[in-house]
């Protein structure tokens, strides 16, 4: 199938964020991701509804300001099929990955991969490895040394996919450990901030 | 003891290259800390030489072109002494958190903090605390909700004193895992998307 891939531009922000839902949706609730999608697919609203009330993610408005500004906090490639090929629901707009530059002080410059996501009638196509392929290119035009991303320990099709594509798991290799302040323990850190 | 925190400034590349080496040291070596780290005192040139011919950090060169641009690739605090505490080598920027924004497509804004290092003979001052919170303090500046870092296994201290402060550790809770492509694998991606 033919498809193209182009740096996404302001207009395209309805649709990554209705691909974020998506994403959202099956990293999120993998045990429920076939009925969650139908709800999701026959929502008129794409407003990040589901039955989980924690449940948020960035809302077209949020993406305008964020990654459309000065200084924007994060980049985006889409993937495009033409009019002919469109998803069942009428979707051009089958896939995106968002990244963002990141900074190792042992290495230099660095991209890190986000989000990668594909509707899934439109998988085995090659557009995921497209997607990944063309932000290796960005990164290694921007001098970046390194490509790096996040995948949960469950999803083995991923996870296989990135070794065979020469992938370490640093987690694995080298025992490296993600750590999140948020919430009430980040404000705690920012008010303790005020006293030195 | 009393210390500052400050934003760095380009002329303080320097130094911040000489505390990235200490920490890598650190780091990279955990079993040869202490003799590394002599070697690195006593060495003239902070130069990023040592045993280990893999090992490389950044110069002050390359910190100063990639934090001083337009669109920096990160930002930068350091902690100083009054002159009258420096270390025993004379130096007054005994300590640094270096940081940059990411972005998570579920919740928004988020700070990311890559290296936090005091020197040893500083330890013990909430240096490393005040560093942390200023940190924290510029992420909700910024509307950042999540203040991320990554953190080895062994590192046990570090561990502790995150979770003490109300961090999740995502790797044990969500199994989050950190995946790097680098070297050649970076560079056949990038060559693959000639293709596409």
């Amino acid at each position: 199938m033919h498809f193209k891939i182009r740096p996404a531009k302001k207009e395209d922000c309805k649709e990554i964020s209705r691909l974020i839902m998506e994403l959202a949706v099956y990293e999120k609730m993998p045990d429920q991701v076939k009925i969650a999608h139908e709800v999701l697919v026959f929502s008129m609203s794409y407003n990040c509804l589901t039955p989980d009330p924690q449940f948020h993610c960035s809302t077209s408005v949020e993406l305008e300001r964020d990654g459309f500004c000065e200084n924007p906090f994060f980049q985006c490639l889409v993937a495009e099929v033409p009019e002919e090929h469109k998803s069942k629901e009428g979707f051009t707009v089958v896939g995106y990955a968002l990244y963002f530059y990141t900074y190792s002080t042992w290495k230099g410059r660095s991209i890190f991969l986000e989000d990668l996501y594909v509707m899934p009638e439109f998988r085995g196509n090659g557009i995921g490895k497209g997607l990944l392929c063309k932000v290796a290119e960005v990164g290694k035009k921007k001098e970046c040394v390194r490509l790096q991303l996040s995948v949960l320990d469950w999803n083995t099709p991923s996870r296989d996919f990135y070794a065979a594509k020469g992938a370490q798991d640093l987690t694995v290799s080298e025992g490296w450990h993600a750590i999140r302040f948020d919430g009430q323990s980040l404000d705690n850190l920012a008010n303790e901030a005020a006293k030195i």
